[in-house]
């Protein structure tokens, strides 16, 4: 056994406190938070989301009160907070966000995501009302138990990787698909996941995420997993998320079909190039856009600039992808505290397509590397032997 | 071999027609559709739905144009869409729904969901914006072709409750718990939808959810599915949804582990009188919000009103759970092509719980029920015999 365990209650009550001065110091009475991942850091509860609203009133003064429908009642009170109303339905006579917001009267607040179409009803029932979301900008600093669980969710995205990389040989030889890859690999990583953390995380969400594609579909960013069989000198790309108690982090690789040839060789190194770039200007506390630049920069200057389809990252923690991204229009410093994945891809449509992932914590020491995969299998490793 | 396929070119083709027509009598230039099932219900595009938005631009005259992250540019040429625009990532420096406000000039339209925060700046980029789903309204009215795969959808609910029901009394005899039932009843249903249907709708929304809760934790209308053994005497809630080619259906039944006692087969009987009294209310046409009073009337006399935790049902199509809503608030009046869920719950917190879930197809000749399990397993049979 780790010893890792779900945030405590304790972790929840600090970060209402880091809210509550956040609060504070924008001259706010406090905040209405409605969005999940922010509901969840600041209480601890991960309510099944659906179309009812739920809600946090935050004040800077005073006690917090949960806002949730009657359904959520009894599946609230783990959260151990001691104020909290319920409306009756969704939708019912009035929007339920608006109910809120007349239960905490006419404050100077902010909400962290509302629909456009309630906003003039919103706007009247508030002294003031900002329209930021403060507890993102919190949660993207991340704690140590939260770089914690995320570095131990790496560990299980690097065993499907492993258990992908032994078995693919095997599997392709006798004429599996990539979804039979896929849920080998799968079947391996999430086993081991639960019997590791199944008992002590029972209620957290937890999980692994994949997709599996080979040949020219490689070439597709996105796409579902299909009952395709790799072919010799194809590209494999792997794309694994795991969580634990909530926690989202990535490990990803590029495996050849057979052997690698010079042309596949040349693209693998410069997206290593592209990857030890990211760290590099994440480690000098660059902005966000800048890592972007400097990143896909030395792909660029590789040759690949035309097979650039997406940025190097996104922030991880309790979403997938979660703000600050290493993207273009984000000038968020980077900091320590913050995790991003690293993300190198590189896309030559009808032809082929290339991707490693990597998760990366920000420290005041430099960048910590869960995912270890990459830095484990060297390039010419990266071979499926048939 | 069912026959069926993913809904065709020609289909999405008429949708949009059906949608210009409500913008045209709106008296708008055109619909900008930004929510994900407006955008496959009107193009047959699942794209993977992520952070980054991505539109259909829909005018009254004129070519549609798809507005897409260049990360989805080959994914989305199966649509058939001639005209179509990339931006390059996100956030970018401007935000690509600006940016798309901007690629189609102040005109005169609806966008079906906004985020507060951009409002003031989308007014600015528009002759005139009305904040209305119209493809939502439009989408409610199921086309038999829809109506058919919701209905093969529920066979696949139903197949994993007859498979509960079959397995589960040696499952728990020798000491098995909610969650082997679960995996056995979801490998047996999820095992004959991929294999019936896995080739013909490769690349469209397709699986089964399930949960399965007993005892006192049957008392709580959400929640994670456990390691825990049931008891003999307790309830065991199984709720399943099914989807196909993107089109979601449900069925759930309450079990009673060994033999049911009075008192329960008195509540499971007026359960049965609540779903009756939603499907006559849906047949006559009443509003959305008078089915859901009516149905939750027949569990009020039968003395069972504190014990209500939810809604009688939600609309289901290319969303799990979308209006209309049977629930207080929805004045929409029943109409044909319309598809519900009709779920009586019952709960008795620290107690036990109940809940039975079918699929209402509403047709100008009455309400069809695809899901067959209840009726099908009269309340005395609804045992797991140990």
């Amino acid at each position: 056994m780790s010893g890792l365990r779900p945030l405590s209650t304790a972790f929840h009550a600090a970060a209402r406190d880091r809210l509550r001065a956040r609060a504070e110091a924008a001259g706010l009475d406090g905040l209405l938070l409605l969005r999940a991942p922010n509901l969840a850091y600041a209480t601890g509860l991960f309510l099944s989301a659906n179309e009812r609203p739920m809600g946090l009133w935050l004040p800077v003064a005073g006690e917090p009160v949960l806002m949730l429908p009657e359904l959520e009642r009894e599946n609230s009170e783990a959260a151990g907070i001691a104020q909290a109303r319920f409306y009756g339905e969704f939708p019912g006579e009035v929007p339920p966000v608006l109910w809120m917001l007349d239960e905490i009267g006419p404050r100077a607040l902010a909400i962290d995501s509302l629909d456009a179409a309630l906003l003039d009803a919103a706007r009247a029932r508030t002294a003031r009302l900002a329209l930021t979301d403060h507890a993102m900008a919190e949660r993207a600093l991340k704690q140590p138990e939260e770089r914690a669980l995320t570095a131990e969710a790496a560990a299980f995205a690097d065993l499907f990787l492993q258990r992908l990389h032994a078995a693919a040989g095997d599997i392709v030889a006798q004429g599996g698909t990539e979804a039979d890859l896929m849920a080998d690999a799968m079947a391996h990583a999430r086993g081991a996941l639960f019997a590791r953390h199944g008992e002590a995380f029972a209620g957290t969400p937890m999980g692994i995420t994949a997709s599996v594609h080979s040949g020219p579909r490689a070439a597709l960013p996105h796409g579902a997993v299909l009952p395709r069989v790799p072919r010799p000198g194809e590209t494999l790309i792997a794309g694994i998320g795991a969580s634990l108690g909530g926690y989202h982090a990535e490990s990803g690789v590029t495996l050849v079909i057979g052997g690698i040839d010079a042309d596949q060789r040349a693209i693998m190194t410069a997206m290593q190039a592209c990857n030890d770039a990211a760290v590099a200007a994440c480690a000098a506390g660059r902005t966000c856009a800048e890592v972007n630049d400097a990143a896909l920069g030395a792909l660029r200057q590789a040759g690949l600039g035309e097979a650039i389809r997406h940025r190097i990252g996104h922030g991880m923690g309790l979403q997938g992808h979660e703000a600050p991204w290493l993207a273009p229009g984000d000038d968020t410093p980077v900091r320590p505290g913050m995790i991003f994945s690293n993300e190198p891809g590189v896309y030559r449509p009808g032809r082929d397509g290339y991707r490693t992932i990597n998760t990366m914590i920000i420290a005041a020491d430099g960048v910590h590397v869960p995912s270890r995969f990459q830095a484990e299998t060297p390039i010419d490793a990266r071979v499926v032997a048939l």
